[in-house]
C-alpha cells in the first residue's frame, strides 16, 4: 500500500509526497494541522492542506527570509518574528548575535508540534534570548516597539494571516521599528499569484521609502519559485558580510535574488 | 471523473497535472511519447514519463537555454541545436538574426507531434533559415562544423541522450565550433541530481577554458530549480544587449542566474 499526501497548488496541479505515516493530525483553535513522516523530505508540517516546512528543504526558506533583512541592517539587536512558530526563523536570526528575538505565534499548537517533530528547527526555543509570545501579531505590533528587524513569517494571506498583508498593519510595523529598521515578509509564488507579491510591495512602498522583492528556489512550495519583500527607510543593500555557515544563502545571492524575471516585473505593472 | 498525469520526480515525490484528455500516445523508435491537454498548462509533452514542455511555461526553458549562450557570442551566424525537436530553441535563436539554425533531432516523431500540438513552439520550422536534420547529434558533430553557438537541448542523461554528457562528445563539439564559439547544455535539477550539473561542468572544463553553471525557475521540472552549463574558450560574459522582447530573460538575469546557492557549489566539491 502506498500513502500519499498531495498539496493542491491549484485545483488542477498537485505536488505529492509519499509518506511513511501520519505522525499527528490536530484541529487547533485556528487551523487544521498535519505532521507526516515522508520518504524523501523527512518530517513534513502541513497547515490547512498547505506545505509549511519539511526537514529537508526548510533551510532555504528560513535562511532567505532572515539573512537578507538582517544583513540589510547595520547592527540588529532586537528582532521580532511574526508567525514563525516552528522556530526556524528564530534559529537563523540567532546567528547574527542579537540581544533579543521575539516570536509572536498565534497558534500554540504549531510551537508544540514543532518542538516534538522538528527538533532541528525548534531548537531556537532553547536559547534564552528567544522569547515566545502566543498571540496575534497584529495586536502585538500595536503595543510593542523598538525593534531593528521585523520578519513576517506567516501562512498565506487567507485565513488568520490575511491582516498581515494590509497597509494598516504595515503602518503599525513601522511604528514598532527603531529608525533605520528593516522589514521582510514572505509573499507567495509569483508564478501562480503574481498579485500577492506586487500588492505587498506596493502597500509597503506607501509606508517605507524603499521596498524590493526577492526570490528563492523552494522545491516544496508551489511552482518552486518563492517571493519575499523587504522594506526600509534606508537604501536596501547589504551592510555586513556573513560570518556564519549557510546552506543556501551567500552574500553574492543577496543581490542576485533581487533580480527578477521579466514576467514578475511585468505582472506588477498591471 | 478526474484524470491526472503525475510525473515521478523520485519514487516518493510526484508532480501532477489534471488533464482534459490524452491527445496522443505514440511509441516511437526511441521513446514513449504522450501529449496531454491539461487544465492549467495548455498542451503538455511527456517523453518516457518525463515532462518535456508545456505551452504555459516553455518560454522560461527556451529563453534561458538560448539567450545566455547567444549573447555570450559577439555575433552568432551559424547555430546548431542538438535535440530541441519541438522547435522552441530554434524559435528563440532566430531572434538573434542568425544566418542558419540547424536542428538535429534523433526522433522525427517529436517534430511531427510538436508541429501538430505545439504550433506556438514549432513555428520556427516555417522559417527558411531553420534546417532540420533527423539523426544522431553525436554523429552530426563529427561530420559538421563552423558553428558559432551549439545548444544541447536534450532529454536527461539516460536513454538516447546519455552520450551527450561525455568528454568525447564535448571534444567533438569543440571541433565543430569556430574560434570563440559557445556551448550551452541543460543539466537537470541541482536539488535532486547535483552530480549531473557538476559532472557536465567538470567534463566541459577539460575541453574548454571556461565553463559555468546557471539556473532558472521552471515550475514544471523537478524541484523547480533547473541548471544549464555554458562553456567557451573566451571569457563568459554578456557581449550584446537584448533587442527583442522576452518573458523571463533579462540582461540583468544573465549575471544573476550564474550566482549559485551555496549547496549547489558545495555539491560540486565532493
Amino acid at each position: 500500500m502506498e500513502l500519499w499526501f498531495d498539496e493542491m497548488h491549484t485545483p488542477n496541479v498537485r505536488l505529492g509526497f509519499r509518506i511513511k505515516r501520519e505522525l499527528e493530525h490536530v484541529r487547533s483553535e485556528y487551523q487544521d494541522i498535519h505532521v507526516f513522516e515522508t520518504y524523501d523530505y523527512g518530517n513534513l508540517l502541513v497547515i490547512d492542506g498547505t506545505v509549511q516546512t519539511t526537514e529537508r528543504d526548510e533551510y532555504i526558506y528560513h535562511e532567505m527570509i532572515v539573512h537578507v533583512p538582517m544583513l540589510t541592517h547595520p547592527n540588529p539587536r532586537r528582532v521580532l518574528i511574526i508567525g514563525g512558530g516552528d522556530g526556524g526563523a528564530a534559529r537563523e536570526a540567532l546567528k547574527h548575535d542579537p540581544e533579543e528575538v521575539h516570536v509572536v505565534e498565534i497558534d500554540e499548537m504549531v510551537v508544540k508540534l514543532s518542538k516534538k517533530y522538528f527538533p532541528g528547527i525548534a531548537r531556537a526555543y532553547e536559547d534564552p534570548r528567544v522569547n515566545l509570545h502566543i498571540g496575534d501579531g497584529i495586536e502585538f505590533v500595536k503595543n510593542n516597539g523598538d525593534f531593528d528587524v521585523i520578519i513576517i513569517d506567516s501562512t498565506d494571506p487567507v485565513g488568520p494571516a490575511a491582516g498581515l498583508f494590509e497597509e494598516e498593519f504595515y503602518r503599525n510595523l513601522k511604528n514598532a521599528l527603531r529608525p533605520g529598521g528593516v522589514v521582510a515578509q514572505q509573499c507567495g509564488s509569483p508564478f501562480y499569484n503574481p498579485g500577492e507579491a506586487c500588492k505587498a510591495r506596493s502597500e509597503l512602498q506607501k509606508v517605507f521609502k524603499y521596498a524590493r522583492l526577492y526570490l528563492a528556489y523552494i522545491p516544496t512550495y508551489p511552482s518552486g519559485m518563492w517571493s519575499f519583500v523587504i522594506a526600509s527607510d534606508e537604501v536596501i543593500k547589504r551592510r555586513r558580510d556573513t560570518k556564519f555557515s549557510t546552506r543556501y544563502y551567500t552574500d553574492a545571492l543577496y543581490d542576485s535574488s533581487m533580480v527578477l524575471p521579466k514576467f514578475v516585473e511585468e505582472s506588477c505593472k498591471d
